[in-house]
């Protein structure tokens, strides 16, 4: 007997019919004699329905901003995942298990006041736990909470995963399945390299990274609470039979595992290759190199709300003068270029030059920290394809690298078949 | 300065378009320095969608019986009002009026634990009189509240009339402003008879008993409870241009105001004529007129939920048997007529006879109670058409005569036209 925490995404709860399915998935594991809490998003494409119309609504109101009221957004969007809750809590009634729908303001799901993008502060579990022990499923919404106002807090979009960590984390629970629409994490995305193998798995940090850098499977906040909270982290797909063999297998249901390093008996030099397309890359040209200066630069564009990602900066030559390059998402370029101008004179530089249409590709393995060669086997590689290296950061477990986008694909799949990972 | 709770409906909220229109209603009430709270239902469509999932889910789970735990369903719908709140508080917003929903849990509107026909209980209006005193616009979800055991609960169908009536005595509102997409309460319906009249003004009983009698612009439990509460209540369209001459008219907004007789200076005989198609008549012939025998009839037809409306029983000529006349929705009749026949035989009758497809048509006027012959009159009118009377109730202030269906149309015109209503 074990406590699982079940999540389910929009497509898993797209309709009545996949809702039925998700009952199947969790009546499974109840059957099996565990105790089940599970946590919903709202049914696919429901949440961007009820956003468009709290974005619609201040323009056909002829109002001067398009500003809203974070607190009523939070009110309008929460309701999709209350709807859910209804219904699964209903279809597990169905097939005869026992079931009730928690609502974030009901348990409560204490969360801050930053309406929107509220952090979880505090889950009270108590009476959860209490009818889990009497054998009933709980059915709690993601993506929100009660904020100290009284009033309904999300915590911004894919937020249910952070929900679902969170709960297991409060519940004690002894793992945490998110159930999506992939059946778990690639050593790379397999669209772009069919080779690509599925990992059974892989470790915090290195799902940090991975997260990080690209991969879309889970979403970043919700690995650091894992990460933070010790919590086993299953990826899985909704979309198998609820019934077929091994799905109820508890120390090795298919999918991924995203545990503690502690738990990987074998460690991989290198874990996986992510990429992130559309970056855009700044360089500033001769600037002045003195203390105060990159403050002067990344200031004003954290301010701008730009997310500034690469950042190299080499030493200069003469101990005056200096490069520093950067990259910044493709669609945040032209702003950050605007707020750049403005703070030219002031941080001293010559010339701002910009590139669109870029690609990080990173290479992230937790046995890298004790490896070495790794760095320079992704460099050679990447020569030999004559892909040029535009910069390169690199952290204790990963490395990105910065190249033009026609080449993307063409790295991945170098990246993946020189470290081995396209072999069992 | 008043305070007033001001009302919309399902297809006053049917999109964002409609949203702001309501706004600008709601503004217009603030510009002139009255305090307001409103009270929304769910866009037009949205409890429909809702409630068909519930109500589909166990049927796509292969459940043994069509049975859906109405607390989840309170779950499910109530969302649709939570949607309006925040969009209409934006729209407030946007106008530039200072506005915040409430959820039912958030007031709390405390109800009984009769979830999906609850009774509200209680409402602690203090904080929104509080915030109302401040300016700011109060936007109440409709139809729900908190039930005893901390969750959502619904007061059923069209809910949100009592909501709003139950909120307007909570904050002790000069006015309950219920806007709809009619103009008011007229003396017969104007798709059937075209020289129909708007009243301005008619008292709770009348208005009750038209509400009863297939009226559809107010729900009975809303006039019941603005009756014992006396809430003078304006029932007034929403699709009127918000600022076009007099719709700030505080004595006089265009609309029927409900309230009680003393404020209606000179009463009519006649106030309306209602009608209720697809009524079912039953008749057993040759009971035995003995103690309990309407109970051994009525009693397992309720257990059943079945609705008997006009009950007819006369005396029996030698005290031994007597035929016994009532009406059902026809809906239920086939019901009905199985429910009798496990029950002939204790009970003790002869035959069941049933006719579907019949019409009550219902003369309303508190005047009745102090003029003789407005039942004659109708009887006289109705056999000079040569519509035959099937059965006929009577109450102090309405007079209900059962018809065969193809005649409502004219029964209408011509009682309308009996009673001087075509006459301003």
């Amino acid at each position: 007997m074990a406590r699982i925490v079940m999540k389910f995404g929009g497509t898993s709860v797209a309709d009545i019919a996949r809702i039925h399915n998700v009952a199947r998935h969790v009546k499974r594991e109840v059957d099996a004699g565990h105790e089940v809490a599970v946590v919903v998003s709202a049914m696919a494409g429901k949440t961007n329905e009820l956003v468009q119309w709290a974005q619609e609504m201040p323009r056909v109101s002829g109002a001067d901003s398009p500003f809203f009221d974070a607190r009523e957004y939070d009110t309008i969007v929460a309701s999709g995942e209350q709807v859910t809750s209804g219904l699964l809590a209903i279809a597990l009634q169905s097939i005869g298990v026992d079931a009730r729908s928690w609502q974030g303001w009901q348990i409560p799901i204490r969360t801050d006041n930053a309406h929107g993008a509220a952090r979880i502060l505090e889950i009270d579990g108590s009476e959860i736990v209490r009818r889990m022990g009497l054998g009933q499923v709980a059915v709690i919404t993601g993506f929100q909470g009660l904020a100290p106002d009284n009033r309904i807090a999300t915590l911004g979009r894919g937020g249910s995963d952070t929900s679902a960590v969170a709960v297991a984390a409060a519940l004690k629970a002894d793992r945490c399945d998110i159930y999506t629409d992939v059946d778990g994490v690639y050593t790379t995305d397999p669209r772009v390299e069919p080779k690509a193998r599925r990992l059974s798995r892989i470790s915090f940090e290195e799902m940090l990274e991975l997260a990080s850098q690209g991969a879309k499977v889970l979403q970043v906040r919700s690995v650091e609470l894992a990460m933070v909270h010790k919590v086993r982290t299953f990826v899985r797909s909704s979309f198998e039979d609820p019934d077929a063999p091994g799905m109820g297998d508890f120390d090795n249901p298919p999918g991924t595992l995203i545990c503690d390093e502690d738990e990987i008996v074998e460690q991989q030099v290198v874990t996986g290759i992510a990429y992130a397309k559309d970056e855009a890359q700044i360089s500033l040209r001769r600037v002045a190199d003195r203390p105060g200066v990159s403050a002067g630069i990344f200031g004003p564009l954290a301010e701008a709300n730009i997310n500034v990602d690469m950042i190299v900066q080499n030493v200069s030559e003469d101990g005056s003068k200096t490069d520093m390059t950067f990259t910044v998402p493709t669609g945040d370029l032209e702003k950050a270029v605007r707020v750049l101008e403005k703070v030219k004179d002031s941080v001293g530089f010559d010339v701002i030059q910009s590139e669109a249409g870029l690609v990080k590709v990173s290479v992230i393995g937790i046995g890298m920290r004790s490896h070495a060669g790794v760095a320079a086997t992704a460099f050679k590689a990447l020569a030999e394809k004559g892909i040029n290296i535009r910069a390169i950061t690199t952290s204790e477990i990963k490395i990105s690298i910065l190249i033009d986008g026609p080449y993307a694909e063409l790295a991945v799949r170098t990246l993946h078949s020189v470290y081995g990972l396209d072999k069992q």
